[in-house]
């Protein structure tokens, strides 16, 4: 069988370590080249096999394609874009169909989360529904950690070591000027359904009375009441209160706290101000100094701060993708199987897209203590393996030393101009 | 001569290497033996001496002083409370000379900004105005970066290192979404009046079109127009656009933008939500997709992303306080003298505590380039080392390993219980 290229793209909100993902992809290609030719990666994603807009990734050096593994953000380009149903826009899987004969791609590998899983899906359906021969590969990555199946979502335990570590950091500032300065702190993270990132900030606490005191999960109903005595109650115990709250944060008819009114490109509600609103909360209602900060893209950029074990699994799923792709296996994704968590042990097992796509994997209620507003001990043992271990960057004057690849295109070969 | 005590106290807003300027002093006078007897810290700084709330740190073992070179925060814990001069409240002094005298404390070290600096010139007066025997020298600290003569401020050269890579990664995420999603991402930073670390986040800009591509300084009066302009040319011309913003961003008139009407002990207002303020703007203004963070205390407690030369300089100005004090110098300050800025060499000089106190060092109009909106060569070359080297903490079970002194109580022996 003659080796056909393959098509990687990453897709949705990119991570410290989806690039460590495209290196695997990428490596693992370069190494079964009786079955796959060259890899195109799709500048923003998607949009690059729609537009014909493809990166050759051939043309860059191994040692760029290895620095991929140190460097956050989507080194080809990322985005928001979400293609519809088959049979709802066919004209844009035809299109896919004239780009990926073009050049003869027959490989099709997408590094997102629950909504890419979707368009994944789709695509693998191409074959049987449209006849055109491809093996489409998802890729897991997302810092939500809302995936099914899989113990975890890459990308997931380098944001969950980062808002540990910040909250960990802000919590030794503030207990030390609390006496006449800051009482209550608030740290607001990303998680716009599912508390995993909230979760995270948590492990920060390691023994009774040290913050963050209280969580405030998107799985639990914002109470005004119970988080003002909780706030009071904890000030007057250990003298200052830190607080993690989600984003997502919502009211018992699952209303935003933060509703801005903006919609991304999926349709989703674009979040943001969690942590300024409870902070004037605090001031008005109790009287009491408190600062915030909101983490945004800094947690899901931290490079510097990226966790070992989250490293090793983005780059091991991308590798196992091109390993079942070669093996011919379509509408699948590489999962996580956690074998034992002390020690962590894991290997990389097998998803069914159609049993990934659009499923959320919220925290389950036995993570979140009874009060609603920290996380048990059995959260703690599956969170703390996640978090393992450190990785750094190279640096090179102080900061550090990321790269930023050639991304030559690829020679368009179809005459079409696609409007998106 | 005897040895005397020692009075150490940490000031002010904490940062990521004070606790490294504790171990320099501690360290230090542990070597003086002959002059130094122990080294007393005050329990959330100088209130400590009023109540007499004294920590014992011989009761802290070697290991623990030096563990405090890698932990944040304040270790004895910090206070923002302004002493104000003899004459206007002499109680004050009387009460610091029974304490100092009951505990035979003859040196006095405080570990501050601006405001302690004037404290510590007040301590030291004590001396002639009350006939107190005491040598004070102030250990300078502050992330403003604003105290004059020392080249630089300890714990302004991590904050500077963490605020440029925090901006760098978050760069390099918002341009790999800018096609379909967020095109415009503002990092809100601290100081109050001065624009270092605003400055220190236009390192990440390294090459011509890398964000951020704009920084507004406190320096700089606001403007609305030339701001949207700037941001819509930008965006036109790079896909996207970054913006490091002073909380202290202030109109012609120099009211701060986002004055919350609140005031800090020492009657500062308190500040925060310029870069929320400035997102919404963008978005009614230019109709753009934004997002912003908020670092807050994440940036001044950053630990784990420390400068190596801000980690040296902390502990230098630290045992050099204790040398100068040793010395018989009074009412003076440790300061780093820059001798080489290309490779970077320093040394310490000292300057007296008169030019010292209460005097803001803000950015010379020539780190600024023209326009107001980016930093010159000029400020890149003074920046620079100041963010060099990396000293990561130890890691545990993936989180920072920081410590806890035990903070044993001297057991008091003024009869008097002081009311603040």
């Amino acid at each position: 069988m003659k080796p056909r290229n393959a098509f990687y793209a990453q897709s949705g909100g990119v991570t410290a370590v989806i690039n460590a993902s495209a290196a695997g992809v990428i490596e693992a290609a370069r190494r079964h080249k009786n079955r796959i030719g060259k890899v195109y990666a799709g500048r923003d994603g998607i949009i690059g096999a729609l537009t014909e807009d493809l990166i050759d990734t051939s043309r860059e050096s191994a040692s760029f394609i290895a620095r991929l593994k140190t460097t956050p953000g989507g080194a080809f380009g990322s985005c928001r874009y979400k293609l519809k149903g088959i049979d709802e826009n066919r004209a844009h899987y035809e299109r896919l169909i004239e780009v990926f004969r073009a050049h003869d791609i027959g490989y099709f590998f997408y590094n997102g989360g629950n909504d890419s899983a979707d368009t994944c899906l789709k695509v693998s359906q191409m074959s049987g529904k449209m006849g055109y021969p491809i093996i489409a590969v998802h890729v897991p990555k997302t810092v939500d950690n809302d995936l099914p199946i899989t113990d975890t979502c890459p990308g997931f335990g380098s944001v969950a070591k980062y808002v540990a570590t910040s909250m960990m950091e802000a919590v030794l500032d503030v207990e030390s000027m609390a006496k006449t300065s800051t009482k209550v702190f608030i740290l607001e993270v990303m998680g716009r359904h599912a508390g995993w990132i909230t979760a995270a900030t948590g492990l920060a606490s390691q023994k009774a009375g040290q913050g963050p005191h209280i969580l405030l999960f998107p799985e639990i109903p914002w109470n005004e009441e119970a988080f003002l005595a909780r706030v009071e109650e904890t000030v007057r115990r250990y003298g200052y209160c830190a607080i993690g709250a989600s984003e997502g944060l919502q009211d018992k008819d699952g209303k935003f706290l933060s509703e801005s009114g903006l919609k991304d490109a999926f349709g989703h509600a674009q979040l943001g101000g969690v942590a300024p609103m409870l902070a004037s909360l605090v001031q008005s209602k109790l009287k009491m100094k408190q600062h915030w900060a909101v983490a945004d893209y800094l947690q899901r950029a931290a490079r510097h701060i990226a966790s070992r074990a989250d490293l090793e699994q983005s780059y091991a799923v991308g590798k196992a993708a091109v390993e079942l792709a070669v093996k011919g296996m379509n509408s699948v994704m590489p999962t996580i199987v956690r074998t034992s968590s002390r020690p962590y042990r894991w290997k990389i097992g097998v998803a069914k897209l159609s049993d990934v796509a659009n499923v959320e994997k919220k925290m389950p209620r036995d993570y979140i203590t009874e009060d609603g507003f920290h996380i048990t001990a059995r959260c703690r043992t599956y969170l703390e393996p996640l978090i393992a271990g450190e990785a750094f960057p190279p640096f090179e004057r102080g900061l550090p030393r990321y790269v930023r690849l050639k991304n030559a295109p690829v020679r368009k070969r179809t005459a079409t101009e696609f409007k998106l």
